[in-house]
């Protein structure tokens, strides 16, 4: 199978243990419920989730055992996409091109819905049942999601707008809003299928290299990007005066520093063998993307 | 020890645990681990990881095993309270006599401290570790927090203001915005001592009626209740337009149904004889106390 027909095999497997396990849309109160769904099946690629499958299939082919745990990542990922667009945040009107959860259902659904999606990750997460593994899977979404985690990340983000910061700062915003949960997406993976620690530790220098490029090929799509094929503004990054990799380093060296990151991933794969070419190619995939 | 004692001991006990566990107030990045301390230490009750505790020593007396359970339950309410506060939802500006978290703070970081509060919640509860009823209690905390719990409750909360509710709204407003936290705090504590079936489903029905109790409590306060002991506003429901017990029945048939539901949470408890004691001083501290 070729990498888009494999990568759209994980996104609808991921789509279906979703729709089955997430409290319906009209479960009550609707309300909720509603705007829950409509931010988490708003299109988004699905990248932790497959990561994580794609991380577990280098040992184990039975992807029953970690979905709950792929599903998890993604409603982590969603929240805190609507919490980051709330008008006391990024006040952001569109993501994915369609209104955000507070344009269409108000700012207090969209809180709301924030957190029970938070919530219902855990619970998604501990429907693996009490194995062997179960704590610790739990503790490593938690604390690639907390205060010194993605949270920590989005508090510094916030408490640098409109401030000049250095390269230091940068990098622990993006390692930390955005790296350490596709990190954790790939470890909890490789958790999973009980992976040994030579593994693991691959693994991990994989998912930070791809954390990285998934920044930067970011900063670099808001500066070079298609705003319709992207689903949002570019050039938002600059308005809101906002450091980024083109803005700390140019242009040039952004795309230098992002193919450099992206053979930093390869290398950590080589172990793996042929196993890891779907990896390798979402590598690639996630830095030279066009939206 | 007599009651006052005993619930002081229990307070001190989870107040350490907290201190302890969670990440230090000059935690990088230190204005959001500030937010989290300001909300978590503002000398609330502790009732729900104290019922945990209590309920577990009818057990077991290794009351460390269950402490980080007791913990987390303390900050899923803690994160309750700031993002109740918030302007989008009931506006508070004072809580506990303390200006709220996000007139401390400011919004964002108000979001973000409750975020993260959850978010720790779920680590501090997988920090039980890999034991045979991890995941369970992972699944019994989240159910009771999340969209078809607390969350539910405080939608439906937020849908009904300014608007005639019947008793049958007002209940499942109460059970599920207050209601199930305090009945999982409850249950939690006997899983994790490995209680057997009839007494969780004991315990769940004293749950039930403290919870009942403590609403209809709370409503009653907001009505007779002093200002500055309550450290809150007092008159607030009715200022909102808020359905309550004393709104829809009156107050004198509130203290009524109020002293039925102790007696309902204390006739649970005779199956476990002179140990729960504890609780039973409980319900009616809960019932029939001042702020």
């Amino acid at each position: 199978m070729d990498f888009k027909a494999c990568y759209n095999n994980y996104i609808n497997t991921v789509n279906t243990a979703l729709i089955v396990n997430m409290p319906p849309r009209d479960a009550y109160p609707s309300r909720i419920h509603e705007a829950m769904h409509y931010s988490l099946f708003a299109g988004g690629k699905r990248l932790r989730p497959v990561l994580c499958l794609a991380s577990f299939e280098l040992f184990d082919s039975m992807t029953a055992k970690v979905l709950p745990v792929a599903c998890a990542l993604e409603l982590i990922h969603t929240y805190s996409l609507i919490h980051d667009d709330l008008p006391c945040m990024d006040d952001d009107d569109f993501r994915r091109g369609m209104p955000t959860c507070h344009k269409k259902f108000g700012e207090a659904i969209a809180v709301l819905a924030g957190d029970a999606l938070l919530t219902e990750a855990f619970a998604m997460a501990s429907s693996i049942g009490n194995t062997g593994y179960s704590a610790t899977i739990i503790s490593m979404l938690a604390a690639a999601s907390g205060s010194t985690g993605l949270i920590g990340g989005q508090v510094m983000d916030l408490l640098s707008e409109d401030k000049p910061i250095d390269v230091e700062l940068l990098e622990y915003i993006h390692r930390h809003k955005t790296g350490k949960l596709i990190s954790v997406s790939v470890e909890s993976g490789a958790v999973c299928a009980g992976a040994d620690s030579t593994a693991l530790s691959a693994l991990t220098k994989y998912g930070e290299a791809l954390g990285l490029a998934f920044q930067i090929s970011d900063d670099i799509l808001d500066v070079i990007g298609d705003a319709e094929k992207l689903g949002k503004n570019v050039g938002q990054d600059a308005k809101l005066n906002k450091a980024t990799y083109p803005s700390l380093y140019g242009l040039e060296e952004s795309k230098k520093k992002l193919h450099e990151t992206v053979e930093q991933a390869l290398i950590s794969l080589q172990g793996f063998g042929k196993k890891s070419g779907f990896l390798c190619e979402l590598a690639r995939y996630v830095a030279y993307r066009d939206r």
